[in-house]
């Protein structure tokens, strides 16, 4: 069954958790032992997985990704002035899946999911499907 | 069921459409809701979702990606003077999935499949697979 | 079933082949037809898929990581000073999967499975999850 998540993220650029949402989905549908898939349905924002503990980690990565795809340029075409933000989402991507072992998501000791937004602040969606073993 | 689609790509970077060519498979295995897995057995072109509203976008894409992964440097060893593709595919990725409802493509309204060539013109093969709820 | 692979990486960055011991659990597990899932629970290591033929690809592939994402950088906040590969290792991704046909992995002829080191060297964990179409 595909369920649907409302992700608001707050600044331009962010990483959004979305552990617990997907966590409950994986536990309102009482599976047990399978595999949840987690689709954004966007073009400027994507999934990506990342530790929580430090928000530098965080910091950094926006920080880099901006420098390397910078917001503006004189050389770019696209009339919405968010080339950057299409590069960006494609670079950490749209499809993702993640285990579920006795019912819970199986996340190494430091992931964290996240939404990357790189076009906020906005509402996104972003879709979960579990399938069981 | 695995099916192969063969796409042809007509410039050495390029992205190429290819929803139409996965909603046929969809349609003609006549899944109603699932999943649809896609996956590039190469490794210099990658898959990746965008908009195409406006072809600015991936103009802007396929320049940034060239600059940060520039095609000719003094530093490269490898012998087939095409490392940059390998890295940009690597980048987009080989293996992503989309869902299906009632027969069709889940997808954002501003989102298309593309094939991502980083070392065309070249005839691609896309491998997809359905699996139904 | 959930498998696990125990990978040893030597070095700070580097890309370990990974095929062999996937197609083992394939082999196993005794998978005709089907798919096999791939995921690594870390946030500084990733899994891409390259060639092996000529190790000049993975340097090079490596090389320009190093410069897009440098590992030192008076901007940086991240106290354990592994930003660097946080990053790397999000833009190549944690969970990626490959179809089986005939009881074989379905690779391009020029395709490896690795996993993408970037904060080594460690004993890392690859989650192996085999679907029986």
């Amino acid at each position: 069954m595909l369920e649907e998540l409302s992700v608001r993220t707050p600044n331009q650029e962010c990483l959004v958790e979305i552990t617990d949402q997907v966590a409950q989905v994986v536990r309102r549908q009482q599976v047990e032992s399978g595999t949840v898939f987690l689709y954004v349905p966007h073009t400027t924002c994507g999934i990506t997985i990342q530790e929580n503990a430090d928000p530098g980690v965080q910091h950094d990565m926006l920080m880099v990704l901006r420098r390397i795809v910078p917001r503006n340029d004189q050389q770019y075409r696209h009339i919405e002035d968010n080339s950057a933000a299409h590069l960006q989402a494609s670079m950490m991507g749209f499809s993702h899946f993640v285990f579920v072992e006795r019912g819970e998501l199986v996340l190494g000791r430091w992931q964290t999911l996240y939404l990357a937004e790189f076009d906020g602040p906005r509402t996104r969606r972003v879709l979960v499907k579990s399938v069981r073993d």
